[in-house]
């Protein structure tokens, strides 16, 4: 499959079938794609940052580790990841009302780039889980702080997740250009996604 | 109010009133209490922790913190907590997926608490959202390292959420008695609550 482009903002939402894996891509290299994953059989199973963090005893997933679902089934797992750094998975995706808080009624928003596309995908989700938030820079210190800062991601990055099971993946590039999460001037930027055998 | 016991291993669903806080009482100094709210009025509205979080820039929180929602509004205030440690807002709570991993096929759960206590309460909240595990001892080493230990709270401790809004609280006495998450000899404790003025 070619490479499917996910413009600056939006979302996206695909089905790989169990045994085929994504391939998601920090094309500029800057982009934050928060990142869901569910069971297109039964959309209340869904991957949970939560229970994952829990399994591996870890509050960040690498190169090799399985991404969990909220009935503690083997999901996905890591693959491949060029970058290597800790993607967040702490903090919940920007929502309308974050960007009220910072007076923009209109805003696009992961959120409901997340309801959008499933539903443009056919599928109810009840809420929005917390995100697996690729590329995103939210260093832990003194074992309790976090802070958001630009992404040290590079161009053509990219996060490899193979489904171990049927799952419908969602990603949005993430349209937060009020704080540095994004990098670069603040415009988001388009993401491409593939999904190969 | 009088104290209100919660048997061991079940849980409760309560209405906390604008102004009015809510005492929640480690009877027996070892028992985690996962504990989650809501807004009565609009069941999809429910306190975060993946928002609380960003929001405090810290992964615990601490007596005078606020406690927001997943609108971002602030829902409840940790007017004290005897204790003082770092309650879990990392894990997941357990469910029967976790039970069956250890072989239990009908065991009680903090989830299933969350279902039977709202349903009884007379709400229907979709999902059970990731909870606040009061006096649940879950230490970050390395900056990303957990493990869950045993309790350090001690008989009498207790935790006072003061509601900013119209509230309902759910607590659940954690039935697990296979991990030393509860303490003592893994048999989960009566804990207690009161609303006051």
């Amino acid at each position: 499959m070619q490479n499917i482009e996910v413009p600056g903002g939006y979302g996206a939402a695909f089905l790989v079938k169990k045994g085929q894996a994504a391939e998601i891509i920090n094309t500029s290299g800057t982009q934050v794609v928060d990142t869901w994953a569910f069971d297109p059989a039964n959309t209340t199973e869904v991957f949970s940052v939560e229970h994952t963090r829990r399994l591996l005893s870890r509050l960040f997933i690498y190169e090799g580790d399985t991404l969990y679902s909220n009935r503690r089934t083997p999901m996905m797992k890591m693959e491949q990841d060029t970058w290597g750094g800790q993607h967040d998975m702490l903090c919940a995706c920007c929502d309308p009302w974050l960007y009220k808080y910072y007076g923009q009624e209109d805003h696009r928003s992961c959120h409901t780039n997340f309801l959008e596309a499933t539903q443009a995908a056919g599928y109810l989700v009840n809420g929005v889980p917390n995100p697996l938030n690729l590329w995103m820079n939210v260093p832990v210190t003194d074992n309790e702080s976090i802070d958001v800062v630009r992404p040290t991601s590079q161009p053509g990055d990219k996060v490899v997740l193979r489904a171990l099971e049927d799952v419908v993946i969602v990603v949005s590039a993430c349209p937060m250009d009020i704080t540095p999460v994004n990098g670069g001037d603040g415009t988001p930027q388009a993401i491409h996604y593939r999904i190969t055998d």
